[in-house]
């Protein structure tokens, strides 16, 4: 079977100037040019040698954000922050950055709290006067980007800061529902995210949503991206404690060891930290957390996932886990692991990966779910299993199959089978 | 297809004195009665349903040691130490533990290092006239406890302390070389664990080796185990520090995070930190805890394990793992844990396991290496895959295919397939 | 100069079958009996040699509680909660533990919030027709305690759960404005420990307050016990996280390390967490847990203690800190410390040590704030120094003056000199 | 009393290509133009206002060492390997540090084991001809480097790295034995430690022995250098886990929570690290790291420290201690840390900081052991007291006593009084 090759391919970012963002910006760039080395970067490993998956060179990153700044002055503020980048290298790639300047527009921060209003600029603050005409104005962005870059394909990115829950709105479960609530403009009901959403699905550009933003994909939008032919897949990018915890968790099945309680506590600095202290945008991230033990071990837990600022820290984010346990004769032990990791060094390759794969998964002619990315995700839209260890067997499953030239069966709803997954 | 039913069955452990042993003896107790739960045996579980394995109340126990006690008073000794046992219910059972001391022969503490001999009573240390005589003993003291009880099967399993690694012997790699050795007498050439397996398999006995302890299983041992129709594995049960490894390590691969280094520092007091202690019989235990990690991660790297000796934790032994790793842009982040186990506790319940998997191997006239329980060794013989999620599923698959009344395709190497074991 | 020698002492505890006010009865019963070390006892390390404090054995326990049960009862429960007695030695001291049974009675949970009052028998709960005779009603059973056992000093112990910070009431601030509140019976006012003070304050009985419940000695509190002839002290006693803070902040400042975040997190189950849980109840106790390290390092800095219940931990509190500090060239490093202790086996002793000092105080007809208490409290009344080698140098000193045969120059209000304490 | 004020003070570096050497020249110069903050410097706060210390600015650095490179790239290395330092204000600083590459020279390595050796160039290995040549051609060094720069004073600071310990030696216990030694040249006896001490107390220059190598103070060198009216202190810099436990020892004596194992575990990289992981180099840091903890607590323990070389830190040393203790009813707890520092930047501010006073002593006409400085020490000289307040509390005595005008009363062996020091 004949594969088309991949041509040059637009990156979209939703929150274009935060710190992933740019990580991710900056991170493809350095590596594009061997400044630095693969390493994070999973499509750089053999089992996807062979797969022709877009090139880190032949990335073109664009996006819309509401603050307004450069890109090298947001790596410039990262790297005094973190010290994430090496500065020798960073100002090697000054003139890279700067031309990614002219792809980033303005945003909206419509709905999202006020913590992430208060970092917004006026433009991005303004309440649409119809719905529909942001939508549009959203779309306008991405496509002139695509035109003016002459880009075969734009994988749509969501990687903005963490709004407040939805509230429960039934008319996000069906497309109708959505266009009716749309038509009769009711801007209360929706967020950002529902809007970016709209707008990429209606596009049929692949969309990957790393935020715990539900909005991005409700079923509505999703039925919209089957439709237009878009592939997509999200919630809430797996990075820190909870990708530990995913791979940890099946250790005490495998032993038939009672876990009594996983109390984690998570510190961080940063705008992230910032947003998270807000308690109503704190509370979506909490939710997304949970469900991932009792799923995994079977049974019901004390588990409690603590969030706090601590803004010395910046991104460097810090979690203490306590794990209580009672083995034979009822006798009660403990593991402690300490996490310190930098967040956006540990999201920026999984979204490049996740990126060539959804471009892939396009050029392919795939639409729907891809659930073979659920080991990124927190929340693995259609995704029943949160045993890290099936999930990536399940993308290597996926992987392999392409190589063997078959055709993958297609994507729909995966059950917890305890051993494979069983796409419709 | 109809297949056998479990009788009672003999468990003949070769230090039965030892920490883990009355461990073992008292929690199989308990569990039988229901005075505790079936918390650490995973043969409790939903896979294993149906299986038909032998019953906790059908086993029989009985061993060997070298210092004089009683089972009670180890089990005593081992709750004041570590308050591993529930006093009233030790209580509880004090007849049924009494029961058990009649079956205990003093054993052989042969060539085991200064540590050990001074441990050992004047029997145990006595230097054999002949070695096929000092075999013969064990072997006949092993079957006067199968006639006693008129057990069907008995299962033979190794925790006696760690002896100094075998010096390099050409002629433990064949039946035959055992053979000369052993009629030539050559008593400086083996260690107590090489006349304990040698025993075992002439017996046609089921072999265990928990212990790090390789001559209980040297390839002249095994041949002549296979010949005589014993299934057998080993060696060095993963309950700890190298478990928690084994299941951890497979994560930085999934997302090709370059682990730098994994230093590990373990510290236990107890008879087994005290054996450890002594740094002859320490180099055993190391040589078994290295290979596990690049193995797994598919790269060399700085790792290294330390082990110290600190009395006041008896066997409530404590790790302390740093992991350093790079990630995206070549930034280096750090995982660490703490684990705090009760090694008797955390190994008793998968010596159980094993017993009845190697009842069930044999009872369904399955000889050779039970690869399938690679998941409880830090070495398992014969496999090369460490990662402990393969080596579960590689259990799961063993067990489903009995479920589905299919013939095990049997024993053999087992190679470092990435995804499958392929026995021979 | 001659002193007095002590008599047969009554320790009188507001929650007698917590907990705490077990463990007090316990282990001083075990340590009077040499069944248990003296491990934990301040007062039985050699600077306390010849100061004659009252012995063990002749400390005599009674108290109030709001919940029906017997001593021996608690004591068991917390044996199977924690492990933290020894079953046997506690089966020696049975019949001990139940004469104190006798000396404890129905007291109050008057207005401490929903969650103590669930635990409360109905008695406990009724709302007083006057807040006199609830008073005298304490009283009443304290002086029969005293009697019938015919002690020359009670010392009263403030032992019971926390409950919801005292509203703002500026007629606590005087002993008038307590007495008109008391006549006006002014019931939303008060909580149970500001009744128990005055009931305590009134006999001219040595009062410790060892929880974060301030009522127990609002300034007119103080006023009447210093009237009465009463020394006391409080508040909130200093067992785990905030003890090792304040032995530990103290060496940011001798190396100029400037300290930018102090983030504590600490887990507990147990009754005492199940208040805590009550985030009404858990706000008195982070209060007394702020304050103490800018007080000693002499800046602002961004600290925070997070609270979480976690039962399965029953009464073994862990804590974990995360110190982030700035060195030389502004380069940041951390410290991290896990603290998995039992709390009230760290807090009896120091119950213990004081209730001597209190009586010895007495004796020596000491009244007012007992000063050289302060090591003992996170909210040392009085006491504006919150480095733990100050404190109890000050301890030291008073001691030595005893010892010197000198006049104590009596309690005042001491400041943080970085170096002495200055008694008025 | 009129006080003499300081002139520009020279600071003589043994080792100055060294990590800590190069991060005391950059840091006092970053610092003195006010590019980085004071943090780190003791003498920058407050209870060292009005002792008139020489200024950062008046600081003039030169030195030996036994590898041949620039202090620019020393610094850029030390950049590279740990991030310490700001590479913009690395950048800004270049020039000054060009200005002190003339003032370093060759020194010698002379019997520091095998691994120093294969670090440093030929001429520093080279064997002496004669020990007297070797000694006077590093005293014409200092003496130049004085004259060159017009210094007032110059206090000589060791700062090599850890050599072997010295072998017993009863001619290093008086100063005619070291002379009659030298007399005979006999090479073997000596180590370059040695050499430099006695060059450094024959010139009657104040002398700071930051390492471990006893040789540089020898009491036959202590002699020479009261005679020639040099103060001195040593040995070992207290920077990390040392500190930490000097710092938290007494916390368990203010409660007599009886210790049980105090056990560290240190890992790090860099040069140190490499040396260190010489068995013969380790064995006299470990030496210096016991006899803290039963000094500080009064009776023995299970201690140990154990040391690791992990590359992947280079000099950001990562400390595990675990801390069991008993408390009341004899139950045990424990207590861990981890400590996460940069070795040279907590030990760089305190060399500065001890120069300054070093300068100060000269000028007032002090000689012999500086006691006061004992808390920058893992084994101070003369000084029995460990417990990090007591040394503190002594030096700010020694501060305060200048302060307010008075004659301190000079240095002598200072006894473990519990309490105060007291100078002979």
């Amino acid at each position: 079977m004949k594969r088309k090759q991949p041509g040059r391919c637009g990156v979209w970012l939703f929150g274009a100037h935060g710190g992933l963002a740019t990580t991710i910006i900056v991170g493809a760039t350095l590596a594009a040019r061997d400044l630095v080395s693969r390493s994070g970067l999973l499509t750089e490993t053999p089992p996807f040698d062979g797969l022709a998956l877009a090139g880190l060179g032949s990335l073109v990153f664009g996006g819309h954000d509401v603050r307004e700044t450069s890109v090298f002055d947001s790596a410039y503020e990262v790297y005094r922050a973190n010290g994430t980048f090496d500065l020798e290298k960073l100002q090697a790639i000054h003139d890279d950055l700067n031309a990614v300047d002219d792809d980033i527009r303005t945003g909206t921060a419509f709905n999202c709290g006020a913590t992430i209003r208060r970092m917004s600029n006026r433009k991005a603050n303004r309440r649409p006067r119809r719905l529909r005409e942001l939508i549009e104005s959203i779309q306008q962005d991405i496509l002139e980007f695509q035109e003016r870059h002459d880009l075969e394909r734009v994988v749509v990115v969501n990687v903005a800061s963490t709004e407040p829950p939805l509230p429960p709105e039934p008319r996000f479960e069906t497309l109708k529902g959505i266009e009716s609530l749309l038509d009769e403009n009711d801007a209360r009901a929706v967020r950002a995210s529902v809007l970016y959403g709209y707008a990429a699905a209606d596009l049929g550009f692949p969309i990957l949503n790393f935020t715990p933003n539900s909005g991005c994909l409700v079923p509505g939008v999703q039925v919209l991206a089957r439709k237009r032919g878009a592939p997509f897949m999200g919630n809430d990018g797996k990075t820190g404690e909870t990708l530990v915890k995913s791979a940890l968790a099946p250790m005490f099945k495998y032993r038939n060891l009672k876990v009594l309680t996983w109390q984690g506590y998570n510190i961080l600095g940063d705008r992230d930290g910032q947003v998270l202290a807000d308690p109503e945008n704190k509370r979506a991230k909490i939710e997304t957390k949970d469900g991932v033990l009792s799923s995994i071990l079977g049974y019901p837990l004390h588990t409690h996932v603590g969030i706090d600022y601590v803004p010395s820290l910046n991104d460097l984010k810090t979690a203490w886990d306590f794990i209580h346990f009672q083995g034979f004769c009822d006798y009660r032990m403990s593991l402690q692991f300490i996490w310190q990791g930098c967040d956006a060094i540990l999201a920026a390759p999984i979204v490049l990966d996740m990126v060539r794969l959804a471009e892939f998964a396009q050029r392919n002619e795939e639409r729907g779910l891809m659930t073979w990315l659920s080991c990124f995700f927190k929340s693995p839209v259609g995704v029943d299993e949160h045993d890290l260890h099936f999930q990536f067997q399940h993308l290597l499953d996926y992987v392999q199959s392409h190589l063997a030239g078959k055709t993958w069966p297609g994507s729909g709803r995966v059950a917890k089978t305890g051993k494979t997954f069983l796409p419709e």
